[in-house]
């Protein structure tokens, strides 16, 4: 005998529901090592680039490897479709409100050159930087060959939603734990967030996840299919997932929070939940370096029939190594992301990344408070 | 021995409040089945045009049928109780905000007449589409015989709110149990929201339930009554009860959510709560061939002591067929609501609406973030 | 041995917080019967308008009376300071935001005078209805004989927070056992809102309880103090003990839900929760007949060196008999209140008071959804 | 065998969240006894001024000892790097919203002068009132000695977050537990907000502990860092290790709500959250008395490369003493901050403020409810 059976509802949460509780004990900023490990290569901070066409081309790419990070060039944007991507990434900046989401359906309708591809690439490794490129699932097997042969040293596999198994008519799946076997270069899947999917996509070979659906400011998934996991609450059960399948199989597996960070606040709460690192679009977009000419948008806005980004205008806040390194010359967060991100780890007594795994977090919200809205209004001003 | 009893309030959730966790498998879009039955009639799009004089006409009846939903006519709106409804739909657009609820309240208490109702379904039938009409349970004996003659094929009986025992002084409350044996066609009742509640209807012989009490854009009931529970709850508790009553009698009721969904997230977030299929109002409303001239109003807009609904200018946003099947050329998840259901259940590895029901869902209150307020801001500036 | 002892937080819920949920039977409104006893007197609506200059003066308290309910005088304002107290209502409604706090001030420094008391309940008196009066704690010795002399029915004692043992140094307390035993009209005693509280006040032989710490809309004590509780959580402890008194004494007072009621829907909510009736201030003093020409404030305005309630403009929206009994030619829900009850009464299945205390109620915070932000928009445009 | 193990969040409650309840027994204001101790110093009433030069120079120390309080000046400020403080604050006042930071980076670069310090400490001890200096931590041990040579009655060390453990490699940590015992006055240090900090800083024998991080005003750490504790939570916290370590070790330690307080009724709050006084800035730096000429600014302001605090206009709002002991000529609680502090005493029957820290509290947003947006809508314009 048993009675209904009621759905169940977790409660998850996102970043400005949580805040960092400082640590019992406290190191000088001096004293932190924010370094991240990716497949064999070591980057000083933890922090990729979004593989965006407002974000990174491979000048921007250069630059970021230059101050230590990471960018990812989308080999399906402008840059691996158009022989002169600056006209056409003049033309989104000169878009009308109006014109801009049947703009971004054509253009993005061109079809992928193995030559611009080719081109992007070699351009980047000119820069003697690391590179990193993206592409999706169902133009991997076909794009990734392209990318290894031109000299990239990592790959990204990236769509909205990423899972071990996809069931598909159109097209023969990619399997993935074939495809990490088969490819000569470290290969970052995304974007998951369950700790299932993460185990799953773990198992298959892969050196990074990216992870987060739905919180990106340029993305609208979550108005358009009800589909999105706040980012604290993904990251922590995607850590959990990696310091599992570390236990299992002895092998660390990075896991990098993609989407929705704008502030070092953001930065340093990601890494507290567990990430390894973070990807960035719109606070990097803002860059004097980015090409987006103050814009960016996601790459779900130029679906054909469904598009869920949105163009956004960002304004341009100063240079990239401002944005990254400091000095900051605003109170609001959006400069000095790995000063912030030292400070924090400082006032945690965290000497690295996986220290700062271990900063207590507390559930907080922080936009209800009048304090705190007072100060917004302030800033806004 | 025993102490003090309080109250125990338990918490209930809206749309607002939830989000769908994607699937550990992955299917493409092309391969959802979003197919729903409602007696011995199936449609291929699990949407209903909700019976409100601003969504619904003959004209727009049959356009909904040949794009494989199901529109519901209310035969006590104006096309019951007048000749020339179009004249009377361009009084409600032409007049102030002041004259509306007086206006509202003389334009329904004109007479209903059983020959405008059968104009009206002759109309609907010569469209070659199933034909669904509403009636109040106060007017259901007397309507549904006329209804049925002139060749209705599902009859919806609605209220604000119906449960299978009503008391009255005033008059012989219908009885479900006798009038669904009585009855030729598939009955529809709502609106309800409880288990209990759900259940019993469904044990009278009903073919489909209505949930939702309180939630429209065009209802103020929550405000005047202090009545409402938020449909993700009301889905779910519903669903319970059709699964209960289905496992019980082996017979399938289907639920249908109706009231407060805007968007493709919110229908897509209804199905996972549960519901077979969604009843839609302002969103059709806004359509170029809907009957409200750029209004939507809702059924409780008229009670002569207690109006408790409201004109709603919502717009002109798009086709019928962009709406529910797009292209969409917009990002904020009002058109193309099928091509969103689609890539939702493909993301969720959902391959039919019942397989959706399985996809997980978790408490993520969305307006809240300041990222999500950054994003809204964009979207209306 | 025991380690460290925090200090715990209930989580305690207002009329926002809150929904009714409909009956599993349901009634026609007809049939409900919304009747209330106070003492010896029995009301046909469960509405007392509150003792605030701005909404009650004897000839507001005599149509109160007629529409069925009761209003409460306050001796102490100015009607029992001033012989010409239209003349200082005036002054009230002339003077500049600046103004009137001191206004207040000084105003309500002036005497009581016995003369004015008397004269006031003997105009209530020769309307032929029940004439309730109120004074605060320290004044109650002295003009508690006076009003019953002079013919007053019910007699309030109220002040911010109310107790059954209260201690002073410039006074000696007013022990409530002691008067309501010399007293020879019933007494309704507030404000309070705890279980033990109220038990300890009904236990002194009172016969009505005003619920309601901080919630009025004319009422900053919760920013100036940081004391209130919200109102549902403080009716539904109200209750309980109203309950168990009722249980272990075998008499029953009635519990008076007191501020911040400001439609439909929180008088039914209140009455849910288990108030016997509610108390009214804003929205009667929104009425034509109401003294305070368009404004309300609270008690504690005047307070000479702590005022902690601010004069709103409330405007005037209808009459009394409107307001209370319909018709309503709104949609907001501050129209026809008693309708309102009814309809909520026979959506849940409510034949009295006493059986809507068993209506169900959630927990769903109404206003941040964007359904109903976007209804509120429309309502306010 | 064991599971995924997932990083736990406990919910954390701050000002807005919550109410007091009144007590079972209320007592005359009068007897309410607001005064709190500090070392072998004794105060009427419990409110420190912070050490910010918007908010505090000798004058205004003088002052606020008068009124029965105590202000701490901050030597590392500009009274203790300038000979002409008021110059600087003139040209703090006229700096322009994009001037001001690299202002305030300039004018807090220059040298701390120990002659500066010795003829500030000089004046307010002519005021012949209690003097109270702070320092950072890497300064402490040059300038303590100073300050008491000086004649300092009490020294504050005070930065972001302080632990009694630290690790530097640029200079030996401050060891607390020594430099207490060879410093001749009372030692305050802060902030801090977890119980195990809290304990292990009482333990090396402080005297007061300064609770926050995070909540002022004028502090934008939680934006740029991601961290900070809601005040109510943090006091818990401190106040159940002050009675644990007063248990313990028979001493009791002062536990000093700093930060985000803004009203009476958060004054009330933290002390029914366990505080012994609390520290006041932005409030403070709104009297005619203060120093910042209608601005004030936080201490990590200054910052050179990651500056976390802004200059806010607050305004001036009332004398130091109307502020504080009334009459208030307002309703929002910004005036008569000690009255309001009796008062609530009253309300909740406490004698002293340890009584108070008995008081019932409650988890109640306060700023979703309609009626309090109403409220605030009304004192807004």
């Amino acid at each position: 005998m048993y009675g209904p059976r009621f759905k169940e509802l977790r409660r998850a949460y996102g970043f400005e529901d949580v805040a960092i509780v400082p640590g019992e004990v406290t190191i000088n900023p001096d004293l932190a090592n924010t370094s991240f490990t990716l497949g064999q290569h070591t980057f000083s901070i933890p922090v990729l680039a979004s593989a965006m066409d407002g974000a990174v081309d491979p000048a921007f790419a250069i630059k970021m490897g230059q101050l230590g990070g990471l960018a990812v060039l989308n080999l399906e944007g402008v840059h691996g479709r158009y022989d002169n991507p600056d006209e056409v990434l003049d033309q989104i900046a000169q878009a009308s409100k109006e014109e801009i989401t049947p703009l971004f359906q054509k253009i993005y309708s061109a079809p992928i050159k193995e030559a611009a591809i080719g081109s992007c690439i070699t351009k980047i490794k000119d820069g003697n930087v690391v590179c990193a490129v993206s592409v999706t699932p169902q133009n991997t097997k076909r794009l990734a060959p392209v990318a290894v042969e031109a000299g990239a040293d990592i790959l990204v596999v990236q769509s909205t939603v990423t899972t071990a198994r996809h069931v598909s008519r159109s097209y023969k799946g990619l399997i993935f734990s074939e495809f990490c076997q088969q490819i000569s270069i470290p290969v970052v899947v995304g974007n998951s967030v369950g700790y299932n999917t993460a185990l799953e996509l773990m198992e298959t070979g892969i050196e990074g996840l990216l992870v987060g659906v739905g919180p990106g400011a340029a993305c609208t998934s979550r108005e358009v299919l009800g589909i999105g996991v706040p980012q604290i609450s993904a990251t922590i059960e995607c850590a959990a997932a990696r310091d599992e399948y570390a236990r299992r199989a002895g092998r660390y597996v990075a896991v990098i929070t993609d989407g929705g960070i704008r502030t070092g606040g953001d930065l340093c709460k990601s890494v507290a939940a567990g990430a390894d690192a973070v990807m960035l679009g719109t606070p990097l977009a803002q860059a004097y370096e980015a090409p987006g000419r103050g814009y960016n948008w996601g790459m779900a806005s130029p679906h054909p029939t469904l598009p869920r980004g949105i163009r956004i205008e960002v304004g341009t806040k100063g240079s990239l190594e401002q944005i990254l390194m400091g000095p900051s010359s605003v109170t609001d967060g959006t400069q000095n992301l790995i000063g912030a991100l030292r400070t924090a780890m400082g006032i945690c007594g965290a000497l690295t990344i996986k220290d700062m795994h271990q900063a207590e977090m507390i559930i907080a919200p922080s936009i209800k408070t009048e304090g705190k809205i007072f100060q917004m209004r302030q800033l806004l001003n």
